[in-house]
C-alpha cells in the first residue's frame, strides 16, 4: 500500500539530522553560526556531491513537509521569544533603523538588478519581478544569529544590542510583509500598485487583527488549558495552535511562516509562555536542521565552478550583490542621528541575513523566478554577510572603546 | 511541483493532536488511562464517522510516517525508561509471571482461533497464521498504561508494583519477539519451525549484540556527544541514533520497534541519559499522539453496529477475547509460587494490552491476514482489557488489607 521504505526514510532523516549538527558544530569551534555548518551540510549531502537528500517522489514529499515545519515552528519560535512591550519601548531608533535597513537595501538590490548591465533573471519572467524578488532577499536582517552573536559576546544588555535587536525585529515584520508580497508575485499575482497596497494590508491586516484578538483570548484559552492534566497539553495545544494559525494565513492569502510568527507573538502574551517556550524548543531542533540542510542541498554546486562558463558572471553577482547588502544595512547604523550609540556596532549587527533571506530565495527558485544562477549567487551573498558579521561584531565588541562605554 | 497542500495538512495534524489531547483528559477525568480517549479521538475522526484522517494520497503518506515516528519514539522511550539492572534484580519471580502471561493468553487465542467452530480469519489466509495473530495480540502488557496507573495510585514502591513492572519489561521484550515472527509471518514467510527458530534467534542475537555493543561504545560516544556546543546536540543525536538503529533492526530481519527499544535501552546507559529522556519526551509527545488517533481512525465502525449481519458474531468474538485476554493474565499472578506478593494484585496489572496489542492488530490488518471484521474485534478486546484494569487495580490497592501490608 505504501510505496515509501520508511528505514531508507530513517537513514535519510538520521544522516541528515547528524551531518547538520557536526558541520554547525565545526563551524561553531571556528567562531561562526552553526547555521552556515547546517547549509553547508546541506551542499555536501545535495544531488550535486553525496545525493542523499531526496527531492522527489514520497521521501521527497515528507522532507519538504518536515522542513516545512521546521521553518514553521523556528518562526513560531522567534515569535515566543519577541516581547511586543519591548518591541513598543526601544521605540523610534529602532524603527528608524529598522525602515532604513530595509528600504535601502531592497532599492540597491532592485536597482542593481534592473539596471545593470550583465543582470540575467529566470526564464520568461518579466526583469521588475525578478528585480524585486532580488532586492527582498537584501531586506531581513536574521534575529536569530544576531541575538545568538550578541549572547555569544555576553553584549545583550549594551545599548547597541537592545537597538540591534529591536531594530531586527521591526525588521522581521517588514520582510515578512514583503514575503506576502514576493510570495503573491510567485504565485503568478500582477503587479499593480493597488495590487500591492491590497497584499500589504492584507499580511498586516491579518497581523494586527489576529495579535489583538488573539492576545485577548490567548491568555483565557491556555489558562483553561493549564488546567488540563494529561502528559505534554500545553505543548500539544501550542503547536497545534501555530500550525493552525499558519495554515489560516496561507488561506488567508497570506504566508505560513506570518500565521506562524503571529501564534508566537500571540502566546508570548499568556500566562504559560515560559514553558510553552521551554518544551517547543527541543521539538523545533528536530525539524530546523532538515529545513537549513534541505535549502543547501538546493545548491547546484556546478554553478560555481570557475572553469565553467558564465561561472565568473555568477561569482561577480554574488560578489556585488554581498557589498550592496553589506552597505545598506551599515548605513542603517546612522539612521537615528538623535539617539546615542557607537553606529557602526549596530549597522554591523543588522548585516547577517540568515533563515528569511533563504526563505525569499527558496520562494523564487521553486516559482522559477529566479534561476538557479541567481539562486547560487544569493545563497552565496547570504553565507557571505552571515560569514563576515560574527568575527566584525566581536573585533568592535572586544575593542577598548566599547569596554569602556 | 508539490501536489500536497501544506495548510491541509496542518489543518489535519493540528486537528488530530487536540482531539487527541481533548478526548485523552475526558477519558482521564473519568479515571482511564489517557491513550483511551487517544484511540476514541481516532474512531471519531476516521473514515467511519468525521473522515478528517487521510489515509491515501501524499497527505496519507505523511500521516503514516509520522505514525511510525511516533511507534518508533514510543518505544525508544520505554527503552529508556528501562533499567537493565532493575530487570535482572527483580529476576525468576517477575520472569516467572511474564512467561506464563505470555504463553497462556497465547496459548488461549490460538485454541479459540483454530478450533472454535465460528472462527473466521481473513479471507484467503491459513487459518494457523491466522490463529498465531490472534493469540500474538493477547501476548503484551502495556508498560506504558500499567506504569502511568500505579504511579496515579502511588503504589511505584509496592512489592506488587515491582513485579508488575519487572514483568511488563519482560513481556514487552518476548513480545517484540513475537511481533518479529508475527511480522515475518505478515510479509508472507512459510511457517516452518525452524524459520521460527532462526527468526527468534535473529530477534534475541539483533538485540544481544545490539545492546553488548552499544552498551560499550554508546557512553563513550555520548561523552564526546556532550563535550560539542551547538544547541540540543544530545538530542538530536540520541533520535538519530533511534532512527538508524531502527532502520537497521528492520533491515536486518527484525522489526522497527525492536530497533527503537534497543537504542533506548542502550542510551540507557549513558552518562547523559536524564537529559536525554527530558528532551525526547517532548518531541515523542507530539508524534505518538498521531499513532494512536490513526490506529482509532482505522476502525469500521459499521461492523459494530448491531442492526447489521454478523454484527453480533464481532460482538460475540470481542467478548471471548477480552475474557481470554484478562484469564490468561489473572492466572499469571499465580506464576511464581515461592514469591511473597498479592497475587490478584499482580494479575489485574499485568491485564491492559495498550500499544503492542495494538501494533500486532495493525500488522495483520495491513497485511490482509485479518479482516476488519477480526481487527475490529481485536480492538474492542484491547479497548476493554485497557478499560478494565485501571479501575480494578484502584479498587484492589484501596482496600484496607492492602494498606496494611
Amino acid at each position: 500500500m505504501h510505496e515509501l521504505s520508511i528505514p531508507g526514510l530513517f537513514v535519510t532523516l538520521a544522516t541528515m539530522l547528524v551531518a547538520a549538527k557536526l558541520l554547525g558544530e565545526l563551524a561553531q569551534r571556528i567562531g561562526q553560526p552553526a547555521v552556515l555548518g547546517e547549509l553547508i551540510a546541506g551542499v555536501l549531502l545535495g544531488g550535486s556531491l553525496l545525493g542523499v537528500v531526496p527531492t522527489e517522489g514520497p521521501a521527497g514529499e515528507v522532507v519538504h513537509v518536515f522542513a516545512e515545519l521546521g521553518v514553521v515552528l523556528l518562526l513560531f519560535e522567534i515569535g515566543l521569544e519577541t516581547d511586543l512591550r519591548e518591541m513598543f519601548r526601544t521605540g523610534p531608533a529602532s524603527l528608524s533603523v529598522a525602515t532604513v535597513g530595509v528600504v535601502l537595501p531592497f532599492l540597491l538590490g532592485f536597482i542593481f538588478w534592473a539596471y545593470a548591465p550583465h543582470a540575467a533573471s529566470g526564464d520568461g519572467t518579466d526583469l521588475t519581478t525578478a528585480a524585486i524578488f532580488v532586492g527582498a532577499t537584501l531586506t531581513a536582517t536574521s534575529v536569530g544569529i544576531t541575538a545568538r552573536v550578541l549572547s555569544d559576546l555576553k553584549q545583550m544588555h549594551s545599548a547597541e544590542a537592545r537597538i540591534i535587536i529591536g531594530a531586527a525585529v521591526v525588521d522581521d515584520v517588514l520582510g515578512l510583509v514583503i514575503l506576502t508580497v514576493v510570495s503573491a508575485l510567485a504565485s503568478g499575482a500582477e503587479l499593480a500598485p493597488l495590487g500591492i497596497v491590497r497584499i500589504f494590508a492584507v499580511a498586516i491586516g491579518f497581523l494586527v487583527v489576529a495579535v489583538l484578538v488573539g492576545r485577548f483570548a490567548a491568555p483565557r484559552l491556555f489558562d483553561l488549558v493549564v488546567r488540563m492534566r494529561v502528559r505534554y497539553v500545553l505543548l500539544v495545544f501550542a503547536i497545534a495552535f501555530a500550525l493552525g494559525l499558519a495554515a489560516l494565513a496561507a488561506l488567508a492569502g497570506s504566508a505560513l511562516i506570518i500565521g506562524a510568527f503571529a501564534a508566537g507573538l500571540i502566546l508570548s502574551g499568556t500566562n504559560q509562555f515560559d514553558t510553552i517556550e521551554r518544551e517547543v524548543r527541543p521539538v523545533a531542533s528536530i525539524f530546523a536542521p532538515i529545513f537549513f540542510v534541505s535549502v543547501g542541498a538546493s545548491v547546484n554546486l556546478d554553478l560555481l565552478d570557475p572553469s565553467r562558463e558564465g561561472a565568473a558572471g555568477i561569482l561577480g553577482v554574488a560578489a556585488v550583490l554581498t557589498v550592496l547588502a553589506i552597505l545598506g544595512k551599515l548605513a542603517a547604523g546612522w539612521a537615528a542621528p538623535w539617539a546615542r550609540f557607537r553606529r557602526l556596532v549596530v549597522g554591523v549587527g543588522m548585516i547577517p541575513r540568515g533563515e528569511v533571506g533563504l526563505i525569499f530565495a527558496d520562494i523564487g527558485r521553486r516559482s522559477g523566478i529566479l534561476n538557479e544562477a541567481v539562486f547560487g549567487a544569493i545563497l552565496l551573498m547570504v553565507m557571505a554577510t552571515t560569514f563576515v558579521a560574527p568575527p566584525a561584531l566581536k573585533a568592535l565588541f572586544g575593542s577598548p572603546t566599547a569596554a569602556d562605554q
